[in-house]
C-alpha cells in the first residue's frame, strides 16, 4: 500500500477504535467523522461485510493552515483512519498524507504533510502490539 | 486542480448544500458525513473562515465493490464534495475518484472510478449556474 501506513495489534476491534481515538488525541486530532462501513451495507444494501470502521480525524491548527495554502483542500480531508477485522486480526491504517503533496502540486502543503504525518505515524507505532 | 472538479453557481451558499445533495441523491450517492469547516475554526481555534462545508458522499453499491476490489480503500472515502463561500460566490467541487486509480495500483478500481465519476460530473454539470 502507498497511500496510508499499517499495523495489526492484538487488540479486539472496539479496544482498537477506542485506543485509536485516545492517541489521535494526544497528537492533537478529534474524530470529526465516524462511518460503520458493516452498518451502512448492512442497512443500504443488506449484505455482509467485516467490523469496519472510517474516523475523520482532524487537527485543526493543521487544517486551518492546509486551507489557508490551498482553497480546495477541503477536498482530501479530512485525515482518514480505519479500522477493520481481517479473519479475526484487527488492522489500523491511516492516511498517508504526503499523498497530498503528490496530488496538489503545492509546495506549500509539503511542510504541512510532513508534520501531520510523523503525528500520525506516532498513532500507528502506539497501536503496534 | 488535478484532483477535483469544480463549479461555481448563482445559488447562495446554504441553497447549494441543498441542491448538490438533492442532486447527489439522484445519481445514487447519500451523505454520510457533514463537517462544518466555519463552525468547527471557530470552535476549536477561535478563528473566523468563509462559510465551507465538507459532505462525505458515498454510493453504497459502488463503495462496496471498491471495499471488495481494495481491502484499504476506506482511506480514500467517502468521496467529498465541498461547497464553499469564496468572496461572495459559490463554489462547488468534487474530488476526482480517477485520484484514487492514480493512488491505488489496483487494475480492479479504474471501472468503478470511472462509473463514479461520470455521476458525479453529472452532479457538477447540474450546479453550473
Amino acid at each position: 500500500m502507498n497511500y496510508g501506513f499499517s499495523t495489526t495489534t492484538s487488540l479486539p476491534y472496539e479496544a482498537a477504535v477506542e485506543k485509536v481515538t485516545e492517541e489521535l488525541k494526544k497528537e492533537g486530532f478529534g474524530v470529526l467523522t465516524t462511518i460503520d462501513v458493516r452498518d451502512t451495507l448492512r442497512k443500504k444494501l443488506d449484505v455482509e461485510f467485516p467490523r469496519y470502521v472510517i474516523l475523520g480525524a482532524c487537527n485543526p491548527p493543521f487544517a486551518h493552515k492546509a486551507l489557508q495554502a490551498e482553497e480546495e483542500v477541503g477536498l482530501l480531508l479530512p485525515c482518514n483512519v480505519i479500522v477493520y477485522d481481517r479473519k479475526g486480526t484487527t488492522v489500523v491504517s491511516v492516511f498517508d498524507p504526503m499523498v497530498m503533496t503528490a496530488v496538489l502540486d503545492n509546495p506549500a502543503m509539503r511542510p504541512i504533510a510532513e508534520e501531520v504525518r510523523a503525528r500520525l505515524e506516532r498513532v500507528v507505532a502506539s497501536m503496534r502490539t
